[in-house]
């Protein structure tokens, strides 16, 4: 994704504070209290512009959403989108995916959304990319057993390592497509990728992936 | 495949007594005395008109093939082409998939090879499909610990029904393409399908797929 620099970004999301978590750490294990009420909670871990997860959340309003973006620039879209128009299951946090267990208990999260991850092609960048056994071992630690992660994506190459590193976790395919819109499912939310993406005739891969532990 | 009948193809075929093994059950335990050696053995289920395991067996002189080809009518031009060009490294047997035990001992055969496999596309049929849990079952009683099943299609459906029957059964993926022709290794075989279904535009799903017990 193409950054512009936006230095009123920050400030403008901590004015945000019942949408944008500035100090997510102090949440942990008090998520419940934050949205007041025990709904299950799903992160989407890379949520770009946010289409995706306010269209969940739209879809969904007895599941909490929680949208991790690392860049400023980037959330600040999901941010003004949840001002325009206010989604109460939804919140917004620019961490870093390798620092998860410091913002969630074991459990406390009870979904994982992959979208159209950042593909790192090159092999010495293997470990960056989100599907990688770290990342893996950083979801299994926030999930509850039998955790699953959803994973959709346009990247061929992506999508065939995360098939391997995945299973070589031990982990459990239990729904696989390798052409999504070839026979979209009536609830598939599309991001902004996603809708470029199809219309370039690309196929898109999904996969619901579960922890064996 | 459209079958043609060819009631000569039994009697033919006997009559190839170095090609075509009327009576496996009798070799089980004792197939390096077939082929006079100790090489490894790979076998190939469902081999079609066996363009692929007798190029393979050309490439690989230090490995022993077996193409299983349940159709008699289908089998016998595997063994016209034997007979044309002779290839001390291949056997040719006609036999059930689910019967392998019954010709095989445990460890007797290094690798198993599917190409192209008959989808069974019903749900009431998946049970039929070469990668259902039955037959990843009866494959693992004849390879050796950790052993591998090498498996190449253009069916977009049995690769991803296989994908999940196989990460269930435990199994890890240590190679993967979701369009082989994309970036064909020099090595590859192309099957007769595999030459028909590329030249089309469809991809060509391959995987290595490894028991982990």
């Amino acid at each position: 994704m193409r950054l512009r620099h936006k230095p009123w970004a920050q400030d403008y999301m901590k004015e945000q504070s019942s949408i944008y978590i500035a100090e997510p750490a102090s949440l942990k294990g008090a998520w419940a209290s934050e949205f007041k009420n025990g709904n299950p909670i799903y992160i989407e871990v890379g949520s770009g512009k946010g289409a995706f997860i306010t269209g969940m959340a739209h879809q969904h309003p007895d599941i909490n959403f929680i949208a991790i973006e690392l860049f400023e620039s980037v959330a600040v879209t999901i941010v003004q989108k949840l001002v325009e128009t206010p989604q109460s299951n939804v919140r917004v946090l620019t961490v870093d995916a390798k620092d998860l267990r410091d913002y969630f208990e074991k459990g406390e999260v009870s979904r994982v959304y992959l979208n159209f991850s950042d593909p790192w092609p090159k092999t010495r960048h293997a470990k960056r990319r989100l599907t990688y056994k770290t990342f893996l071992s950083t979801y299994e630690d926030i999930l509850p057993a039998k955790g699953q992660i959803h994973f959709k994506t346009d990247n061929r190459k992506l999508f065939e390592s995360s098939l391997m590193t995945m299973s070589a976790y031990g982990m459990r395919f239990d729904w696989m497509s390798l052409d999504l819109h070839a026979n979209e499912p009536e609830d598939n939310v599309r991001t902004e990728y996603e809708e470029r993406f199809s219309s370039m005739g690309q196929p898109i891969y999904r996969m619901e992936a579960t922890y064996q532990n």
